[in-house]
């Protein structure tokens, strides 16, 4: 397995112990890990640090270039949010676990110029079904459905 | 003017006051003030909490029903991460200081159904203006141009 994603699924399964939803990402610039993240809405009580967010904050401030130059991993397609995020910075390409649980502006993304991974990845779809079933109210907070 | 939106006028001179881009946002949910905030690059070396994003989570995490009864108030055109964000929460309007001195996804806001009131507010422009002129790699760095 891509080491960089093993990470990612890493990150997903300590948000979970912790109590957290389990998401989550990395971040590779110039092919080496800059930073790793993971959902924050339980733990830190926030509204804005989902897996990748927590990520891109982790790395700190880096240069538009090196934004350019950069992979971003995240266990579940990534809502729109994140989506803008890496918009926003330019991020070229996007390597996303699964989405079959949850499924972002995927279109819009490449659209605009984003190339995306789909892994399908069966320990990121059981670990979010698993998730989804046993806290649905706190699942449809995250992603912001009645 | 609109004491809401003054409330993030003063969140941008605060920013400002404090070394950092004086952008500024204010989030008012069933017509009440929920939460303040400014943009952090600077002063947190943050490179997510934009106005609205600290703003939002300054508020905590809300429910969606009170999401879809908010107004998003920002003294500058939301940039692709802070857009997607409302649309995330599907915050259903957002009242934008000037779009002059930078335009975020403005028209695929309102494709998604989001109501925009530009206000043209010269102060907004001004301080951004002075801002950019004094600190233009910073400015750039915060929008991820190179």
């Amino acid at each position: 397995m891509d080491p960089f994603f093993q990470v990612a699924i890493e990150e997903a399964q300590k948000g979970l112990l912790e109590g957290g939803i389990p998401i989550g990402s990395a971040l590779v610039v110039d092919g080496k890990l800059r930073s790793r993240g993971h959902n924050h809405r339980v733990q830190k009580g926030s509204a804005i640090l989902h897996a990748e967010m927590h990520c891109l904050e982790e790395a700190g401030r880096l240069t538009p270039r090196e934004y350019r130059n950069s992979v971003l991993y995240t266990t579940l397609s990534p809502c729109d949010m994140c989506s803008g995020t890496a918009l926003l910075y330019k991020i070229p390409k996007i390597v996303i676990g699964e989405n079959q649980t949850f499924q972002g502006p995927e279109s819009y993304l490449r659209k605009r110029g984003v190339e995306l991974v789909i892994l399908d990845d069966a320990e990121c779809i059981k670990l979010m079904d698993n998730f989804i079933a046993a806290h649905p109210q706190l699942w449809n907070e995250d992603i912001g459905v009645i």
